[in-house]
């Protein structure tokens, strides 16, 4: 039988391909950590995400996650009227300008992690000058506002959710072995507090934030939005597409789509922030084999972070009280990632290295 | 005026040139914080530590962490006699020869990290073969049994001590801008809980552990043999140096030499868990500025880290359940605390990206 396997290059294509972890590399990769010379344990819960990612992969060890690249989907929101954040909405277009550039925290992460770094604008409202590290990919120029309307039409949210996927596939094809996500959306938890509150049914109070920073006045309205775009839309948790065009974001789309496509094609995702993880929820409903393919890199002071990875059964890596965005979360992370691997490729057997066991 | 700065080269003169953090380095590195393009604060534990850096190294920025080196100071105990763990005395042998041939875990991490390793045996029972990781500075061939006398002499944890302060030395002579603490010693974590009691003033069972994985009747074992050794030898903890002689190891001497020769130069040093953390107490006794040059590494999952920690005021940057040793986790949060610091040397102004403000 001649067998072509031909790489998913689109949503339908990367549905269909994603499928569970494989049992024997997940078995082998425990027996290996039983041999390693260290007491069996020791490394807590970097024991386990080898053996996850032996079961992404499908072998053990599981391969490198490198090279690595930070992909920053760039979009604005029309419930930025609303007045959700202090952050005049021009800014996103002056920080995928300052990202492209290499000038942001991002990037400064990325130069310590030996991560490249992409900023895809799938939905800015102001166009952006293109550069080497900058993709346009610009669906529509910002959602409509959640609060008075759907945000987006199912075709655009669909659009978005194919520019992830695409963008995940070019850079598997170009040798990325683990990807990363980011964000840059001024407003953009707002619509991430909805849709984690759409997906998990937790209440709006409980999983709305304070973002970059706002006061107390500025968070009530905040909640309100979230809460009145709920009771609008009502938005159905087993429709994903229909509660991302209500109350998500292009970003947010196209995150969903990213996650798709890496999980489609094997390769593992590390996850930022809240933005990344309520873009997972959406990712997980329909598939939910791409839970995976994810790797929580870090705990947001975002509550509605801690929310979504709960439900996805997911443990964040790192925990620093960050709340930036931009995937720094998730690039941080990275090292960490690679040495957990590490071990599984590196570290000598007692029986190799002569040493007694208790 | 003709001034020759001499740098330290014994504990003596280490303890001399220990002083307080730079107030202005540390504000100038508030204020540039205050301006990068990132909401204030967002970055979390993270904003604080390169103003610390800030402080230890009188200029803003503060400079990389890099090069670095992971000394992993070795010995063993006469404690081991007590039965306070089920690994024979010969794996610390074994460990430091694995660590010289680069099969262990902190060889691994430190690959990733870019770390140099070290090992000093600075106690080791058995005679270990020397090789180009390896420094031979054994002071005697493991302690003497705490609880039925005293582990060292005032003049053998002096040596010890003086071991570490050497070591920080050379490195740093040869260029090193970090340095990381590292340990392997069967048994260590018994004389670690002592001295951690001793210092504090924190009850034995609250600061002994399960070290490497011991069962229930071992534990209460070791709890026994700590209390009891703190009941026969009644440390002063305004006596570092008798503490560190009752009830110490020739490690912990080390390590507490290694503190106060780095600070002394101003050069950081990224803690480990519970070995590094209750040298550290020794070294506060002796300096308490000497705190100034520690960054806590990771939350070992040894219950005498944590209380440690918390009387040295200092906040672990990880916190994944490792209770390994060798630096590990020291090693494992070395490019957090790169990341930190670069942001302060690389992330953009507003007003330079021309990014506008709330």
């Amino acid at each position: 039988m001649l067998c072509v396997v031909t790489a998913p290059t689109d949503l339908t294509g990367a549905l269909a391909a994603i499928g569970p972890a494989d049992a024997a590399a997940m078995a082998a990769a425990r027996d290996l950590q039983a041999r390693l010379t260290k007491p069996l344990g020791s490394l807590g819960a970097l024991e386990d995400l080898p053996v996850r990612m032996a079961g992404l992969a499908g072998r053990c060890p599981p391969p490198m996650p490198d090279p690595a690249t930070v992909v920053v989907f760039a979009g604005d929101h029309g419930v930025h009227a609303q007045g959700v954040t202090p952050w005049p909405q021009d800014v996103t277009a002056q920080m995928v300008a300052n990202i492209a550039s290499g000038g942001a925290v991002v990037n400064a992460f990325a130069r310590t992690a030996g991560a490249e770094v992409m900023v895809v604008d799938v939905g800015v409202a102001a166009p952006v000058t293109s550069g080497p590290m900058l993709v346009d990919a610009n669906v529509r120029r910002g959602t409509r506002d959640l609060a008075t309307e759907v945000a987006l039409t199912r075709a655009e949210a669909i659009a978005a959710m194919e520019v992830g996927v695409r963008v995940a596939g070019t850079l598997i094809d170009g040798g990325a072995r683990c990807l990363l996500t980011g964000d840059m959306g001024i407003a953009n938890t707002t619509p991430a507090a909805a849709l984690v509150a759409a997906f998990t049914g937790a209440d709006p109070a409980a999983v709305t934030g304070r973002g970059t920073g706002i006061d107390d006045t500025t968070y009530a309205r905040k909640v309100a939005v979230v809460a009145g775009a709920l009771r609008r839309h009502a938005p159905d948790a087993t429709d994903p597409l229909g509660v991302l065009a209500a109350v998500g974001g292009l970003e947010h789309a196209a995150l969903a789509g990213f996650l798709l496509g890496a999980a489609a094609r094997r390769i593992p995702v590390v996850l930022d922030g809240v933005i990344a993880a309520s873009a997972a929820l959406a990712a997980a409903a329909f598939a939910p084999d791409v839970v995976t393919a994810m790797i929580a890199g870090h705990r947001s002071a975002e509550p509605g972070a801690t929310v979504a990875l709960a439900h996805l059964g997911l443990v964040p890596l790192l925990d620093l009280g960050m709340r930036l965005g931009e995937g720094s979360g998730a690039v941080l992370a990275l090292p960490v990632v690679a040495a957990a691997i590490r071990v599984l490729h590196e570290v000598a057997t007692f029986d190799a290295a002569g040493v007694s066991r208790k």
